[in-house]
């Protein structure tokens, strides 16, 4: 992908389904929606598959295993105008429960994808893995079971449980740009390949705004303090569900304290080095992360500035 | 409080503790630190307590029930540029596992508070309102413990648990200013007094970005198609751990298709409208949201503009 074409669209978003929410909560109306016409996410495992078009593949509900809980994806649009049909995933009752991350087998498969038709997938994901991990109440311990569509879990209070309602995460991370002089500070993860730079990146915690967690995370990794914090972008992030909240901040100096905990290496790069990481040039002093990470997208709205 | 002093903070920001995430996950660390100076913040049940000065109050390690578990806040300033002391928060073995909504009650206290300690109580009761609510891993049903002071929960793979961590929730949630025309629209809740509205909100879903949310949030419940939409600002609410995500964006109508089951009127107002309503004017033509809430601050940002 050319940074052009990275410029358009930030991956996992433009899923064109309608999320219909009013049907979540209205048992009558899902239950009329799940029949021959309603479409059913082709998933092995967690990987999407694709049919002869290069598209995300359907089956039907016939298609679910038994046992599995169906979630309610939203309407696609129809043909010709027409009415959409109900999309659904399927959550086997034998999930692993273990936060599945993305490999590089899946990478070939969704740079194959559309882009409504990844967004599609990573959101359907997200919540197919919630479900496989959030079988049992954490208020009580007892068994739930999926409620409105997908969107909440139930604790079974007719089985002795205490009844409290759960709700899919979405977890909010900061990820930013900080710049002083001029000049970038990306860092190098731990274990992550020579050369290789990106933008910090940390949860937001409990108790802080945007921009607190921005200002935190960084004098945590970098020993640096920003000031004048301001948003971007954000793109979803299905591994497993955080929400990326890409920022921009000027840091008050250039001394470095690297946290070795987190981080290989941080330094400063000039406007020319992140042009030609961009690039992809042969002599780029690092290499720029992937057009489907928004770190690729907050550099190229850097140099574009 | 007047429309000149909301601007300067936003509520539940700027907690002074200094977060240490470092002595988090370091045992030995944590542990020297648990000592007589430590500090333990006041809380009657989830209600904070205020000493004579009108400050939270606080006591020692000592004042905590025997099989609490203790939430490792961060450290404060300390005296005279020293080094702080470590403080904490309790998390009774027996706590409701509820979610606790705020109270008029509640509110009185918190309106006493400066800043800096409502932030710093907001962070705190997220956390242990967090802990009292997930005792049990919502992956295997097993119990779970309390972990890198308090900013994880292990499931007991020692007594048969599955082992996977959980981490504190932090709900993103969209609250936005639609704009037409010159005016604003702004919702009345069902069950809100007469009068009295404020911005349009909801949960970010997994899959959608911020400006997804947001159009998908006021398609929902107004009927109104948006665009451009821009991030202004962002608050921390502890009720029970949302991150609230002030935007702007521009309706491309003004026809409204209410969401009945989610709002019981949404108007357009204009500038003068919205400057009455902050301004407390005894013939303003809506009440405006209180100034602790982002919302009273988008409407000031708004004005202002
Ligand atoms: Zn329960
Ligand atoms: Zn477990």
């Amino acid at each position: 992908m050319t940074v052009q074409a990275a410029k358009k669209t930030l991956a996992f978003t433009g899923c064109l389904l309608d999320r219909a929410d009013n049907v979540r909560a209205d048992r009558e109306a899902l239950g009329g929606h799940m029949n021959w016409r309603a479409r059913l996410l082709t998933l092995d495992g967690m990987m999407p598959a694709l049919d002869d078009a290069g598209r995300l593949a359907w089956g039907t509900l016939a298609d679910a295993p038994e046992d599995a809980e169906l979630v309610f994806l939203g309407f696609d649009r129809g043909e010709d105008g027409g009415t959409g049909r109900a999309c659904f995933a399927a959550v086997p009752a034998q999930g692993d429960p273990r936060p599945r991350m993305a490999n590089p087998q899946l990478w070939n498969l969704m740079a194959a994808l559309s882009p409504e038709d990844l967004a599609l997938y990573g959101g359907a994901r997200s919540l197919v893995d919630w479900h496989a991990r959030h079988r049992f109440c954490p208020a009580c311990g007892g068994p739930t079971r999926i409620a409105k569509g997908g969107w909440q879990r139930d604790c079974l209070a007719d089985s002795g449980g205490c009844g409290a309602p759960q709700f899919p995460r979405t977890d909010p991370v900061t990820i930013m740009l900080v710049e002083y002089d001029g000049r970038l500070m990306l860092g190098r993860g731990l274990g992550w390949p020579e050369g290789r730079f990106s933008a910090l990146a940390g949860f937001v915690e409990p108790g802080e705004s945007i921009e607190e967690g921005v200002a935190r995370e960084v004098l945590e990794e970098s020993g640096v303090r920003v000031r004048d914090v301001t948003y971007i972008a954000s793109q979803p992030w299905p591994f497993p569900s955080q929400l990326m909240i890409g920022c921009h901040a000027y840091a008050d100096s250039d001394a470095l304290t690297i946290d070795e905990t987190e981080l290989a290496e941080v330094r400063w790069f000039t406007r020319d080095d992140v042009a030609a990481a961009l690039g992809d040039a042969p002599d780029a002093p690092f290499t720029a992360p992937p057009p489907h990470a928004i770190a690729h997208h907050l550099l190229d709205w850097w140099i574009a500035r």
